[in-house]
């Protein structure tokens, strides 16, 4: 007890140090904005409650690859948690969404010419067909872009094709990185069957050098024949590139069992605190719930999700009933299809709603350092105006960029869109892979996250963007 | 062969990026500063050499406590890295340090009046006496200020005062909230030793709820008895706590066989990239080797000292040779008596030397944010003016304010200081306890801090402060 009178004593002290800091911003009084992000900084540091949800998410539903009973069990159980934290209409929007099982088989094996042979640490691309029962066995080739792989399309003819090509280690933003490389997985197999390739193999989307192979979406077309697409681990992709310098003339077993199935019905996840003064209109904050299978999603996006619902959580507990409705949604199929973001544009509830803006978290439950908002530049400047509060929370990075996938949908109608940047570097050290658990989570750095969002839903709330 | 390939590819595009922004510096043409800026942080983000460093310095060295094998150890392979990459006039600078050792019996039990006895996890504070050999057992008083324990002074007479307030967890900036509770830890034995106390125990410095104690330095006054003193893991400061409000007349048995020895001689570690136009005009970037026993000192502060490598190879790496001498400091004994730093300043080397500015990096090896100058404010303004070429590797805060520990000897007599300022949710998590190892440190994030280190070296040596 006499510890919590400590940190009443502490806490108070730098409520005066923050009223004290000038924070200019048109509109609300300077005073009023720092109490309530002062509020929502204190209560979200103290409590920690976003790491408390996402260990609960994670304990109790595991990996929610669309369609999966884990899915299916944190649909449910996010509807509890917003019960219980007492937000209104908490409900779930129906929703159907593909269905793709990894199945049990996943088995990569490259033979050298003297028969020895090495297993490679592979996991089958999210969409993917399977191999024939017996598995695909042929040579390789080793291609770093699609425009090698044309020049020597001659020699991908009934071969294996190794998109090799790294993620630039030399980008300080991952992301860009990430970008970079990832056409190799995502229209990879579209491209090397075009040439008449067997099966790709993609080395991970991951600048960390370890042995988990890091999974995601890849595509067909319809005019092209499918051929299994799976992800080397890094290990795995530069034994094999080794092993091509010294025997061109290797060859890989293949043998993966993954299949698309018929749609299931699935669903978003919603709940809110609605508006006193404009209910109809919505400022929704949400992730994505779904994740992929190879680890839990706690970073992807399970982080997303439960900073949605510390950002009603601590208006909640800062007292505060916004003007207008703040929206927690949990979108599903963000990673395979984003039937939940498209699904939430296409609901019927949205005929009498006007949304004001949607933000999005899907980079991380890492420190926040800012806001990408995709607007129009004056919405920009706008929301730059806010850069000194939510600098209070390290987070006063405003840019104009990309939102998020899931309200890309209702973003292209052009209402704003944000999304939380947090800082980069450890984001694909985990990235649909294995490593993908609660421990990579940082309590601190994931509330940090929640509070930023929670002053921005405020400032949007209280001010608007007009 | 070809992965490399890729990777140039790569690095050749991002450079066209940075060449095109335009970034405005007084002084060097923008596109001088812009191609070193670029190369150095390709060739640290594609080497992470930092973290190569760290590794073998914690392997080789393990812990670092001043005058123990391990800081002997620690000089003596620095010297051989400084050697193996090249460096000029690498040496030591012999100063001689105190010797304080932990010894090896560390007990603490809390005796409950029903006979009920725990073990509570406790590590000597440094500089602490033994207790006597049959230890200390005595009553406990919990305070949570000096003030409180001004006004309990009565009951404190032959008990053990438990300091237990904890850093404020609201503070976003956990160096701020270490400043507002470390006074209990510095200064708690004397304050409780005028009052009669027999020992300390003092709530270890984190935000982290583990059982982990979280040493660090503490001072006697020659004119106050001294009294043993020591840090309570969180885990066990709270269940003395709780105990204390269920049994206030619980007993609490104290041993420590720590003790102060001689002092002994041990040294800097100096290597430098001499300047071609004014070799006697000297930058120094540092950190200090010596570190804390519980863990091995991996963020503090084998990071710093890495990275001060690091600089120095990436300016060899980026094929400059600066204008004036770069010169890397392995500082002894910041933890626990500030020698290394004292005698920097008083070698007789100096006296043909001017110093132009001294960078430090003792913060923990993560994301950096920017530095803090401790000079006046033109010159503050005059690094401001480097702010964009710093945030290209996310550097760009400069703020007034206290530049590090083993620099302020020097800075005191009017020479800027610079201290990089990471990100610091983790730090206080692993600070001065066993959790300071190797896996908590991000090798790319270890690497940008080498990185800002060096663009800001290469800033102050072409273009000066004035």
């Amino acid at each position: 007890m006499k510890m919590r009178k400590g940190v009443r004593f502490f806490g108070v002290l730098w409520l005066s140090v923050i009223v004290c800091s000038p924070i200019a911003v048109a509109g609300l009084p300077a005073d009023s904005i720092a109490r309530v992000s002062d509020a929502m900084r204190c209560e979200g540091l103290r409590s920690l409650h976003a790491y408390v949800l996402l260990d609960r998410l994670l304990r109790e539903s595991g990996a929610r690859l669309s369609g999966s009973a884990g899915a299916a069990k944190a649909v449910a159980l996010t509807q509890t948690m917003m019960q219980e934290e007492g937000f209104s209409s908490v409900h779930a929007e129906s929703v159907m969404v593909p269905r793709w099982i990894r199945g049990r088989v996943e088995r990569c094996t490259m033979v050298l010419p003297s028969g020895t042979s090495r297993s490679l640490s592979i996991a089958a691309l999210g969409g993917s067909i399977g191999t024939p029962k017996r598995g695909v066995a042929a040579g390789v080739i080793e291609v770093h872009s699609f425009d090698e792989l044309a020049r020597r399309a001659e020699e991908a003819r009934g071969k294996i094709v190794f998109f090799n090509r790294p993620m630039d280690p030399t980008l300080v933003n991952t992301f860009a990185a990430y970008g970079g490389a990832v056409d190799q997985r995502a229209h990879g197999a579209v491209a090397a069957s075009r040439f008449g390739a067997v099966a790709v193999l993609v080395r991970s989307m991951t600048l960390l050098h370890d042995d988990a192979p890091h999974t995601g979406m890849m595509s067909y077309a319809d005019s092209v024949t499918k051929i299994p697409a799976g992800a080397l681990s890094i290990v795995a992709a530069e034994a094999l590139s080794q092993q091509l310098q010294l025997h061109p003339d290797l060859r890989v077993k293949l043998a993966l069992d993954c299949a698309t199935m018929p749609d299931v019905p699935s669903a978003n996840v919603v709940g809110e605190i609605k508006g006193w003064e404009h209910p109809e209109e919505v400022i929704v904050v949400g992730g994505h719930l779904d994740s992929w299978d190879k680890g839990i999603g706690a970073h992807d996006d399970g982080a997303g999700c439960m900073q949605a619902i510390e950002v009603l959580r601590l208006f909640q507990k800062a007292g505060i009933t916004p003007r207008r409705t703040i929206r927690a949604v949990m979108f599903m199929n963000e990673e395979n299809g984003v039937r939940g973001g498209l699904g939430y544009v296409a609901d019927h509830r949205r005929a009498s709603e006007r949304h004001i803006a949607l933000i999005e978290s899907d980079r991380g439950g890492f420190v926040p350092l800012g806001f990408s908002v995709q607007a129009d530049s004056a919405v920009v400047e706008r929301v730059r105006r806010w850069s000194a509060v939510l600098a209070s929370v390290g987070a006063g990075a405003i840019e104009q960029g990309h939102a998020g996938t899931d309200v890309s949908p209702m973003v292209e109608t052009g209402v704003p869109g944000f999304g939380l940047v947090p800082e980069s570097q450890r984001y694909f050290d985990v990235h649909h892979s294995a490593n993908d658990t609660i421990d990579k989570v940082n309590p601190r750095e994931l509330e940090l996250g929640a509070i930023a969002e929670a002053i921005l839903c405020y400032l949007l709330s209280e001010e608007g963007l007009n």
